[in-house]
């Protein structure tokens, strides 16, 4: 098979992160996959939630809210709040998994009783908008946490390692990596992948569209998924100007 | 590591499957994993959602919406919709994957212009609630089939294979099969594995909730998995009266 | 007139009432009147309303929410708070009339700054649900009870008395006890009764649906109704396995 | 026991009846029961709900809305639809009475497919409002008809019969008629009774808030209020300018 | 041209104001420009908005509502909250500027801490709804802090300016004062004019509905609105029993 | 006064057009005055919304609607539709007037049956945002209507004129132009004016928040407004490659 736009199977599309993208928020970036563009925000809220509150009132908090802008895709998408349209179902989906992405990065007991806001808005939406969205809220985080650090909010880095994702797929009984929208759409299975940079899992979401998948297949996405991840630890550190 | 109730790492709790449960839906079933209970129903309606009128008139629909009853659990569970309560999250992201699951087991395109309106509500609550509603749900689709088949609604079985779903975890380290609520909330990984009779994978959703698991670990936890599903599918059977 | 399923007109469905259906709450009851079947639950909550707070911040409080499951009847009913479907006007009508009526055997006094929330959830529908859900929740009320003088939670049992509850209407002109479903859609008059014990009135909803109805005809419908209740008192005794 | 505002037991507050109090509706009335006052007005619209568009497409339909506005009592009622206000239990409650009470007096196949809704927007709040808003409407529907039959919308009147409504009550164990808001605060029993011209009962629907009433109490209450509402449909006649 | 009702081009409809119309609230006023007419209450709130309690917890605070009831005009305009209604966009402009207009008039520092909550409900609407309503909630608001005064609740009177309000608006190329319904339908631009009694300018607010407006038309609209809105001042003295 | 940024009173921010910064709708802009930013799409929905489907079917329609991304200023901004959260009135009136105001820039009946769906999303929110929207939407209705006319979609050019939008206020009894987020914050009046390319005036809305204005400040804001419109019109020429 040959992909629409010349890619091998084992390939990302272009990666680019554009840290302080957003002027306010303490930490902010313009991720792409490709196409897909995410707006990554994280803001400080000196606040936790009632049921952190009752349970564990000196620790922080750290939840995500992800969104599509109206014109981000070729079929204007409604907004939610507007009239009588709600959040939908994979919305709510979505913006789960980029939380606990991040919760799994991030030792909360070190923040304080804050809360770390995170938004990110899809300004343009070619498949893996999620991926891209916590990948990029990585570096977001850790934009906001320096800012911390340096503000003397807090003493100690609380960050114990990044998290980065990918998605990998079977098109025509093919596994190729980083589906966009037009791949996504005809692919048998997706599986959305989180690892940390050590290599651990986060998360495992594979989901068979078509047919089933075999375990072998799992086996062979959650390599190629592996090894594009830990390129884009690099790329995360490129744009908080580390040299790991 | 010894379990609370005494069961060995890769036992399920007790799997029971009552047909028939409530009178009047076109199939209806209460599955029960150990203490945790959930009544599924099945009803067909005579229309298919917008999306699908526009893209593929003929074809039928099947979509499922999950719900835990006030009193299911320790604490009351608020009901959406009264005051100004909210679906939650978890509701769609559940909701969503029961659907998705079901769908996998029956050929749309052979149930005409109707809907399969799918209903899981969870009498008691202890764990393992999705889990639970797929397998039983896979069984009141069956009786709602074999009804339409009988009613000669439909000329030619849609069911292209069974699914049925189990959890697996990772708590003190030691790979445990189907969490009750008290080992769900403190596993270190929460896995929910859906399976067709064949052995293919519908869904593999592996989540770590406290540090990372590795590859062999999700191997594992696929092993046990596949395992306990393969005598889900002969509770399922023997629920329908089938030898097979 | 014969009755569709052979009852006399001043004859009662078969009423069976299980106690402790559910594991989890204070207390619970499945209570059937044929094959209208309907789960009270009562769960105790370490506060009060707002507006008791204010008012009398001593004092407990108990409500009632009623939702009659979608699979439970012919058709499906849609759930409030799933897309935007909302609470119909019918089910505020029920549960602030159960909240009424069990309000009227408790002395609210007594249970201290707690609120005793009642949930009645229809499992299947075939008439006579409000009037079942009353009688049911009596049970599952002096359940939780027991266990909070059992628990220590209060001193003095604070029930004053109890309550039961039944519809006589009026169909071809003629007075009958306990309509089914399909009697109340064709019937010309629907009263539901609740009463004490001791045969004090606690509420009379006679509602005409065609023509009027007359003086003489609601005296024969309450005193019907009234020797009906008698009998439920019975069964809810031997519920609580009392023999008064 | 004497009243506050030295009424006889068996007294009315002063009834007035404004006919066309609003312009534009079809049909409107200004009616106050004492310091109790009610706008209502019925406008006609060219459809009909859809539940009644496949059971009866050449029918027409009446209901009601009943609201408070803001400003009607001593503390400022918060209104539906603003920030996250919801319609109240008790507001379903009433309009529901309300619509179901004036269906019982117009025969709805003679208006062809068209919807007459009734609004009561209630000016002042001082108790009885439900029942002020049916005898109000009542006059509202008539005139509203009379513009339809001169309008030659329609050529027969389908006016059967005129309902009219009342309060009685037990306060201090005393049966007194038409509670103002003070009474009804404490009243034991409240009691809305809704008949018709001739004498039939339409609603009954009595409840206890402290303790319980006795048959013998319901038939005191039931003779007092059909005796006001006999004098009501005089109003009713004069308002209309009819001498009946 | 000549207008539909004869008056001319700089002519108001008759302006009647009356006071106390609703009994309950601490101020009231029924206010008509011809057949429009508003009902204005004013009510006291011993609570202050959190935005508020934050910055300026001692400062009192003003806001209004606006609603049009359903039968206002000709056809009937549905009720937010009801059903899924929502609250239109027109409606949070209005309001918003009836709120501003009053915080305009009153020096909130000296109310304390409460808020007067102002509630305009259109009675019968037939054009200039917004600024009827912002003349006769004056009127309401002194009568409301004349109360408070002399309740002891304030002493000093916090009233700093009377403010009133009318239309103008460009109607085949001619410029004309307080539009009906018609007029307002067809006029090619609308502007809404708030002044003090000292002749400043609170709100000026002109909208081209066809075409656009020049400059020197602005210039004759603010002469002409101006000359009117110091007829009402008046007005509103004589409803306040003022001879000023 | 000096102003924070050094600016004079009659100063524009510098105003940065960047066409077709978003790919897949329409038209696209990302306008920015100053640190204000604001992406403005435009997509065509083949569909026009029911009160024109019933008065004029052929016709064509145009409407905005307007939002800021969370993360836009310097303290969070809760997202409608999430939780609770719900559209603020603000928001209303923002939209409203961005609608309003294209729909004076462009034939409506010559786009045929269509809606042109405008959505303004604030990226950065430092003042002025409506203003920018406007100035921006233009240009990107402009780029969707040359896409409609190469698509052949429509064969005559509906765009009557241009129009674009500015702030003008009041501070320290200053002139000045364009207010940033701070001045805003402190100013005295605030006047929004939207302009055609030809002079004309489409809206002018100036709103006192502290005190009030005269008639000569008032012809002085709109003398300063003109002149910064004139220039934003070589703006948008620039942005779409014409040389008028």
């Amino acid at each position: 098979m040959t992909r629409r736009d010349g890619r091998k199977n084992n390939m990302m599309r272009e990666v680019l992160i554009q840290p302080n993208f957003v002027k306010f928020p303490h930490g902010s970036v313009l991720i792409s996959y490709g196409d897909t563009k995410v707006i990554c925000t994280v803001m400080i809220e000196e606040k936790i939630p009632p049921f952190l509150l009752e349970k564990n009132p000196a620790q922080g908090w750290m939840t995500a809210e992800y969104s599509i802008l109206p014109g981000a895709g070729h079929v204007r998408n409604p907004r939610p709040g507007y009239g009588n349209n709600q959040l939908k179902g994979r919305v709510h989906e979505v913006q789960r998994m980029i939380g606990r992405a991040l919760r799994a990065a991030v030792d909360l007991k070190k923040i304080g009783p804050r809360t770390l806001m995170i938004d990110c808005d899809v300004l343009q939406a070619d498949g893996g908008t999620r991926t891209a969205a916590i990948t990029g809220t990585m570096v977001a985080v850790e934009l906001a946490i320096q800012k911390m650090l340096k503000d003397g909010k807090i003493a100690e880095n609380p960050i114990k390692t990044n998290v980065a994702a990918v998605s990998v797929g079977i098109l025509s009984n093919e596994i190729i990596l980083d589906l966009d929208y037009l791949e996504d759409s005809s692919a048998e299975t997706d599986t959305n992948i989180v690892m940390t940079r050590e290599g651990g899992l986060i998360e495992v979401q594979g989901t068979a569209e078509h047919g089933a998948f075999s375990k072998s297949q799992l086996d062979q996405m959650l390599e190629i998924g592996q090894d594009a991840i830990r390129n884009l630890f690099a790329l995360q550190d490129r744009a908080l100007g580390k040299n790991r």
